[in-house]
C-alpha cells in the first residue's frame, strides 16, 4: 500500500502508474491523493497535469532511477539496514570539516567509492564530510547547484540507499556528514515542481534562476517542501547538518524568515532525535543576525560560511587584488577577520560601492559559529581555469596559510586534496544533455571570462568530458614529493588543533594580533603563532618568552627569548 | 617528577611528603610551589599552614584515600585507559534524565556495581544518569552535599578510577553522564580550603553553611578553583555535563556573574573535546536570565531544574498543599506551567509572601532547558520520613503522573526506583564520625518537622545505620506484581516518547491545555494525552477525532468520535 500524495491546487492530476493512468482525490487543501494497494517500493510513477502532455515526475520523488526527467520511484526509508544506532551525534563546535564533491573525489565518482577513502580522511583527523549537493540534477555530473530534485539523492552518485550507504560508513568511524542542499533556485533543466504549483516567485530572480516563492500565495506550501526536504535528510539519511547555498538569494519577507522557521523545526528534530544538528548558511550579508540566537532577536542558524577569511588569507597569500580580493590582503585585514569575524564590517566595500556588513559581539559570538577555508569548491572552480592555490603560491606561503586557518578562532574547512595540495584543478562541469542548454552554459563561461581578458581557448569547455575527468583528485600524488610532506602538515595542524585547547579556543576576543613589515604574530591563549610572509629571515617579537616550539613549518626557526627567528615564507607555532 | 601547587597568600606553606617536611617556593601570585622529582602517582602528601599543627590535606586534593581528613594522594589523569574514544557525546536535548545516588543504588553502594546495573537503564530507554555529588564528604555515606574536596572522587565509592570505570562503562552502553556538584558551600566537617586562603565570603551565609567568596578579596582564585573544578570533571572524567547545586546561594556581585563565566570557559572546552557539554542549574529563582543566550543578556547555561512542575504534579496526584504546595495542584496550573515552563512568574507566591519569579519567553524558549521530574531525592528525602510518592498515591495516580512527565516538552527525569514504584524509603542520612556534628544533625532534622507536627520518634535518625540501609533500593522487588507493571508502563512511555516526535516536542507555544472537571487534555501537536483524575469514568472531549489509540495505563478507555471514555484514575495518549 502506497499512498500518492501531490500538491497541485490550480490542476488536474492523474496518477500514471504500471501502464494506468488513474484519477486523484484533491483535497481541500490542494493536494492529490491515492492510495494504491498493490504499489511498494521500486515501483515507478509518475503525474499527468491537465494542460500537459507528457507525465512528470514527482516533485517530491525520493529517487529518480532514470534521471530527472523519468518517471520517479517508490522508497521505503524504513528498508535500509542502517548499523549506526549507536551514533550520538556531532557537533559544529571543535569540529574541522572536509568538503567533498563525490563525483571527482575518487575516480569512480560514486558514494560506494568514496567509502573506500574515508580511512584517509581519519588519518588526516577531520571530523565532518561536507558533501557538495547529492540532489538530482540533469546530466551525469555537475557541481550540484543545478540541482531540481530536492528529495532524491543522484543516481548514478548511488542513488538513495548509496547516500545512505555513505553516511552510515561516515558515521561508523566517527564522521559526521553535512550536506550542501540548494533552496533558493531550480536547475535549468528538469525543474517540473513550478508546473505544479506556485513553486517559483512572480517577482524576482536571481542570479542562477527565478526566485522561490517564499511570501507569495502558496508560499506556505512552498516553505513545507523545503523545510521537509531539510528534515528528510537529517532524518531519513541521519546526516548531521545542512549547509544552506546563498541564502542571500532566500527572499522572505514574512515575519518569520525561513531560516529562522528552519532553525526551529531542525530543534525540534534535534530534540526527537536526540543527537546535534547543525544548519549552516552560506551567507554573503555579512549579518550576525543569521547566527544570533532567536531570543536575541536572530534566526538561530548554528554557523554561517565567512568567505572574509577566505578573501584576508588568498589575497595576503598570492598577492592578487582583482574583483572582491580588492579591500584584502593587508596584515591590518588580517587582524581585523581573527579578532573579529568579518571585514567588511559596515565599512566600505571597493566591491560592493556601499558599506557592507554589521559588527558581530566578539564577546558573545563564539567563533565556531564561522566557516573559515583558505580554499573551497568556489573560490578554486569559480577561477577561469579552476586552479588551486597551489599553482599560485609556493609551498612556504601554502604552509603559512594553513597554520593561520587551523589556528584560527573559527570552524576550519579543507576543500578536497588542498590536504596534499593536490595538482588536479577543480574547473565547472555540466553535462546537460540538452545542446541548446549545454551551448548557453559554455557560451555563458566564456563571456564571464572574457570581460577579465581571457581568450576563449583558455577557459576549460564545461561541457566536455575532460573538464569534468581532470578535476577528479589524482590520489596517486598523495604520497609523492611536495604533496606527502604537505600531507604530513595538514595532519600535525589538525592534531595540535585537537591537543591544545588555545588553539580551538572559539573566543575572539581572546585573540590579539600583531604585525610587522611581511610578518604577524597571533596570540591564542598560551600559544602563539607566528608567520614569516616575506622573502627574508626575520626576527619576530613574541611579546613572551616561548617554553618550546610546537610546530614549525621550515626548518631553521630558532626561539632567541621573546623572539623567534623565522626563516622565509614560514610559520612556527610555540608554547609559553 | 610532580609539581606541588597551593594558593595561600597570607600564609606561610611547607609540603609534608615521604615523612618529611620541605619548604615550598612562594610565587608572586600568592601560590606555593615545589617541584619534588621523586613524587608519583600513589605518593600521599599533605601540607603544613603556618599557624597549624597539623598537616591538611589539598584543596585541589585528587584523592583522599583516607576520607578527608587524611593525606592527599598523587594521582595521574593520565593512566586510565579509557575505551570511549569514539564518545561523541550526549546532548541535553531530547534525553531523559535518570537521577542515581551511588551509594544507595546497589547493596554495595560503588562505582562498579553500579556498572552492574546499567543495562537496567539501557533497557528502561534513558539516554543519560544524573549522580548525586560523588565528591568526598565527611564519613562512609551521605547524599553528598556536605562534600568538602571539590576535585576528589570519594573513596568508599571507588575513588577516581571508579568513577572513570563507571562513566566509561556508561558510555560504552551509549549513556550520557551529568554530575551533581555543589558550590554553593562546604560541608560542616573537613573544609580545610579555607584555611589555606579566604575561599569563604566575609559577608553573608546560606542554611548550608558560609557563603563561598566569588566577589571579594581574593575571588579571581577562589572563581578558578571553582571553575577548574568544573572543567576537571568534564575534561578528566569524561562527564557530559552538571548539575549546579542551588545556584541561587551563589552570591556574586561582579558583572560576570560566576555562571557565566561557568558557561564560556565550558563552552570552549567543549570545543576542544568536540562533544556536547551541559550546564544545568538547580535554581529556585525562577529567572529565565540562568538559560538565556548571553548575546541575549543571560548566562548562557544549557538547562535548569524546574521545581513548579514537580509541585503542579505532586500537589495535583496527593492532594497535600503544606508548604510551598500551597499554590499548587490546580489544572489551571497545570496548564501554566505545561505551556509556560514556571508557574511563578512574575506573580504571588503564598509560600514567599512576595512576587517570584519572570515569564519566560514561550516563543523562544525550547522547552528542553527545564527539568522536569515528578520525584526527585529532594523531593522524596525532604519529606520526614524520604516516603516515594507510591505511598502516597494510588498506582492509578501514579501513572496518569509518569504519563503528564514524560509527555511534556520538557526534560524528564526520573528518580532511581521511580520506574518500578519502589517501595523503599529515600530518607535524610548522614555518617558523621564526629558526636557533636552527628547530635547536631540529629537534632536539626527533628526539630524542623516537629514544627510541622511530627514526634521526634516518626522522623528517622539520619546517623542510624539502618536508616542509610532502607534507603537503598530493593532490586528483588523489580519484577514483583505492582512492581513490574510499573515498570513497564514507565518503558512504553519512554518509547513512545522517542518514537513520536510530537511527544519531544520543545516548543511551548505549541502546548494546548484544556481541562474539566477531574480531567485534563494536553495537546502535543498530532498528539492528544487525556487524563481522568477523578474517582469515576469521564467522558472527554479531544476537540479532534483521533486515529488510534497509542497507549492507556488501565484497560477500559474508548474512543468515541471525538470524546474518549476514561477509567478513574488513568490517562490515555492518542494520536490524530
Amino acid at each position: 500500500m502506497t499512498l500518492f500524495e501531490v500538491w497541485a491546487p490550480e490542476k488536474t492530476v492523474r496518477l500514471r502508474i504500471d501502464g494506468q493512468d488513474r484519477d486523484m482525490e484533491r483535497g481541500t487543501d490542494g493536494w492529490w491523493r491515492l492510495d494504491v494497494p498493490q504499489a511498494a517500493a521500486g515501483t515507478d510513477y509518475a503525474y499527468l497535469l491537465s494542460g500537459h502532455d507528457t507525465a512528470l515526475p514527482d516533485p517530491r520523488s525520493p529517487r529518480q532511477p532514470d534521471g530527472v526527467h523519468g518517471p520517479s520511484r517508490v522508497y521505503d526509508h524504513g528498508a535500509f539496514a542502517w548499523s549506526d544506532g549507536d551514533w550520538t551525534g556531532r557537533q559544529l563546535p571543535g569540529a574541522v570539516l572536509y568538503e567533498m564533491h563525490i563525483g571527482t573525489f575518487t575516480p569512480q565518482g560514486t558514494f560506494d567509492a568514496a567509502i573506500e577513502r574515508l580511512d584517509h580522511l581519519v588519518d588526516l583527523g577531520v571530523d565532518m564530510v561536507e558533501l557538495l549537493p547529492v540532489n538530482a540534477f540533469n546530466g551525469r555530473w555537475n557541481w550540484g547547484y543545478d540541482g531540481v530534485c530536492w528529495y532524491a539523492p543522484h543516481e548514478p552518485y548511488g542513488g538513495p540507499d548509496g547516500l545512505k550507504r555513505f553516511v552510515d560508513a561516515a558515521h561508523g568511524k566517527g564522521l559526521g556528514v553535512l550536506l550542501d542542499v540548494v533552496y533558493n533556485h531550480f536547475g535549468p533543466s528538469g525543474a517540473y515542481a513550478p508546473m505544479f504549483a506556485p513553486y517559483l516567485s512572480a517577482s524576482g530572480s536571481n542570479p542562477w534562476g527565478a526566485s522561490v516563492n517564499l511570501d507569495g500565495p502558496g508560499a506556505d506550501q512552498v516553505r513545507r517542501y523545503i523545510i521537509d526536504s531539510m528534515l528528510s535528510w537529517l532524518r531519513d539519511y541521519h546526516v548531521d547538518g545542512l549547509r544552506l547555498d546563498a541564502v542571500h538569494a532566500l527572499v522572505d519577507h514574512t515575519a518569520i524568515h525561513l531560516l529562522e522557521q528552519a532553525a526551529v523545526e531542525v530543534e525540534s528534530l534535534s530534540t526527537h532525535l536526540g543527537r546535534p544538528l547543525s544548519l549552516i548558511a552560506e551567507s554573503d550579508l555579512n549579518d550576525p543576525r543569521l547566527i544570533t540566537s532567536r531570543e536575541a532577536g536572530g534566526y538561530g542558524l548554528h554557523g554561517q560560511w565567512d568567505d572574509d577569511v577566505h578573501h584576508v588569507l588568498h589575497a595576503m597569500l598570492t598577492g592578487e587584488r582583482q574583483g572582491y580580493y580588492g579591500d584584502f590582503g593587508s596584515l591590518e585585514s588580517l587582524e581585523q577577520v581573527l579578532t573579529g569575524a568579518f571585514f567588511h564590517a559596515g565599512t566600505w566595500s571597493s566591491f560592493r560601492a556601499r558599506r557592507h556588513g554589521r559588527p558581530i559581539d566578539r564577546h558573545t559570538m563564539p567563533g565556531y559559529r564561522f566557516v573559515a577555508y583558505l580554499q573551497n569548491h568556489d573560490q578554486i572552480g569559480n577561477r577561469a581555469v579552476g586552479d588551486r592555490l597551489a599553482a599560485t603560491c609556493s609551498p612556504g606561503r601554502l604552509r603559512v596559510g594553513a597554520t593561520l586557518l587551523l589556528t584560527a578562532p573559527f570552524t576550519p574547512m579543507l576543500f578536497m586534496g588542498e590536504e596534499w595540495a593536490a595538482g588536479t584543478p577543480w574547473q565547472f562541469f555540466t553535462s546537460h544533455p540538452e545542446p541548446e542548454l549545454a551551448d548557453a552554459v559554455r557560451t555563458g563561461r566564456r563571456r564571464e571570462f572574457a570581460s577579465h581578458g581571457w581568450a576563449e581557448a583558455e577557459v576549460p569547455d564545461p561541457q566536455d568530458p575532460d573538464t569534468f575527468e581532470r578535476s577528479k583528485l589524482d590520489w596517486s600524488e598523495r604520497g609523492k614529493p611536495g604533496h606527502a610532506e604537505m600531507l604530513e602538515l595538514y595532519k600535525r595542524l589538525i592534531a595540535l588543533r585537537r591537543a591544545h585547547p588555545d588553539l580551538s579556543d572559539p573566543r575572539m576576543d581572546r585573540v590579539e594580533v600583531w604585525h610587522g613589515d611581511g610578518h604577524v604574530v597571533v596570540r591564542r591563549g598560551d600559544c602563539l603563532v607566528a608567520a614569516n610572509l616575506s622573502a627574508t629571515t626575520q626576527t619576530i617579537n613574541l611579546r613572551a618568552v616561548p617554553r618550546s616550539v610546537l610546530l614549525a613549518t621550515e626548518p631553521g626557526a630558532v626561539l632567541h627569548r621573546d623572539r623567534v627567528e623565522l626563516p622565509a615564507e614560514s610559520a612556527v607555532v610555540v608554547t609559553r
